[in-house]
């Protein structure tokens, strides 16, 4: 088996049951504001600290998407999640509300997508009848532990992202009839071109979605055009131009049909300045916005591409440049 | 499915290859010292900081574990790893050095049995060929993010353990010849005690330990004198005594074949009061110790059970406590 060709092919093709998305009010405010399930007016939700609402969000999404599904809690045989936080604390602490086994990850803001393709081979596998996926983030509390508190009124370069407040949630089994299906997944490679700068997240994301959406294309032998849309996760404006320039040396072009997660999320107005971000930005853009779509058939093939940088404060202190990850996933819509 | 059966038996019983060994000068000591592949003299290997000798350790182990496996990384369909790092960049910098698919998981020192099991899947499953799984940790890149720099010489108190500077690394691939399999395993949940004391961490994990192997035994319709070890990841002296007494509750004794890797690792005579932690501890003993003695027929079955504690300082800062973890796989000797 050649290492350019790890392209995971699904048996029976994962459905996605259901989804459900959880944002704060930055998020209504924006152009997606009416796709999500539910948008909090109190990005605190009700709780004493933010790291305590951001886990409450995914308890939350978790909840709401298996009764979306018609289904209980002993119906799920795994829970699978994470978040940006240290020792991913957001998603440990959800899982203690559950009483379903937990898997916990941890590939930045391309966490959803790994999760994804982890559910998708136990589910497709036959190990567990259904899962669910969920990542998220908190823009209070990935600030204050990756940058500057937020009291501090720090000013924002131009070329910075904005952390999504927000949690998508997925679940899949297998044999439901009109659910969007995952056809196929490519675990991404962690990629390093030597960017230093913890904030350009978009500039140190962009090979790594360029290796795996080739990789993706050449084994599965189809051309960007063979998609409705291919999606990635947090790249903002910045990484996405990086992306396109970079697929277009290698004679691939997605001008027509990209559009990046963080780049929809928010208003142009606004001061996010390339977009938005987190691991909670394509979990819930993707659960919101694309899911219906691919639902109602308005969207027939996706590739949904989610991208992840791989740095700590301790990494960057210490002079390390920023390695970037992305795992992509083809979900289709079902005939049957 | 009823929540209570929900252990995976693998249909192809996914083959532990190699595995690999590398640890730090007190480990080296200890005595399991001689069991490992390599023992370092120098804790920070040759690196300017100990986040670099970290990363470089699982490097080591990876790459070895391949060669010891007779493999080349082109061979491996996915390298899977975690450590106790804020945002997991130790296994995240490693998995730079290769060419290989990526995924990043985090359940704290359960993470390599929580590795162990997706890679079992995915091979099992047929999704890829040959899978990689490590595990790492270093006591002093632990012990200034957790706790306290070691240069403010903090005093220990007595129901504390000692982070483990090791690591271990396994090839799992289907169809080799005498080598031990992976037969079942079972994907654990989150428990909380309602335990605070970041020091304790035996105490915080006992729980999850005790509901993962009752959930294990009854679904696989076995008792603990079925094994020949049950080998728990490190709950370290004062929570294998728990775990024990909890088991002891459920009419279940493990009072002749629990041992903790944890109670291993380090002399009776050291200053590491419970014993060892950390991601590596469970993943260089099992890798070092009881592989070797599965590999020779020495033991038959093993229930390896390691257990994570869910923290991070914000959570303990903000008055949470600790839920716990718990993975276990069944290991068995092969004939064939």
């Amino acid at each position: 088996m050649k290492n350019d060709f790890r392209t995971i092919f699904f048996k029976e093709k994962p459905c996605i049951v259901s989804t459900y998305s959880i944002v704060g009010p930055k998020e209504k405010g924006g152009p997606l504001g009416k796709c999500f399930d539910v948008a909090l007016s109190d990005d605190r939700y009700g709780e004493s600290t933010y790291e305590k609402a951001e886990s409450k969000m995914l308890s939350t999404a978790v909840k709401k998407v298996i009764k979306k599904a018609g289904s209980t809690e002993n119906d799920v045989g795994v829970m699978i999640a994470g978040d940006l936080l240290n020792q991913i604390i957001s998603a440990s602490f959800s899982a203690r509300d559950f009483d379903i086994p937990f898997l916990g990850l941890y590939n930045a803001c391309a966490t959803v997508s790994e999760g994804l393709i982890v559910g998708s081979t136990l589910v497709d596998g036959g190990y567990v009848e259904n899962a669910v996926v969920g990542a998220v983030s908190h823009f209070a509390t990935a600030e204050r532990q990756y940058r500057y508190p937020l009291e501090l009124g720090s000013v924002r370069p131009p070329q910075s992202q904005w952390t999504v407040t927000g949690c998508g949630s997925y679940f899949l089994s297998k044999n439901r009839k009109n659910c969007p299906k995952i056809t196929s997944a490519t675990i991404g490679k962690v990629i390093d071109f030597g960017v230093t700068d913890v904030n350009n997240m978009g500039a140190a994301m962009a090979p790594s979605a360029c290796s795996t959406i080739s990789l993706h294309l050449k084994a599965t032998n189809t051309k960007p055009e063979d998609y409705d849309l291919i999606l990635t996760g947090d790249l903002g404006a910045l990484g996405s131009r990086i992306l396109k320039h970079l697929l277009k040396e290698q004679n691939l072009s997605v001008d027509l049909n990209h559009v990046d997660c963080g780049e929809l999320i928010y208003n142009m107005d606004e001061k996010v300045f390339q977009g938005g971000s987190g691991a909670g930005c394509s979990a819930s853009v993707f659960a919101s916005y694309v899911y219906p779509k691919l639902k109602n058939k308005e969207l027939n093939r996706v590739l949904f591409a989610p991208t992840g940088a791989l740095l700590s404060t301790v990494s960057s202190g210490q002079g390390e440049s920023i390695p970037g990850i992305c795992h992509a996933i083809c979900v289709e819509s079902s005939d049957d």
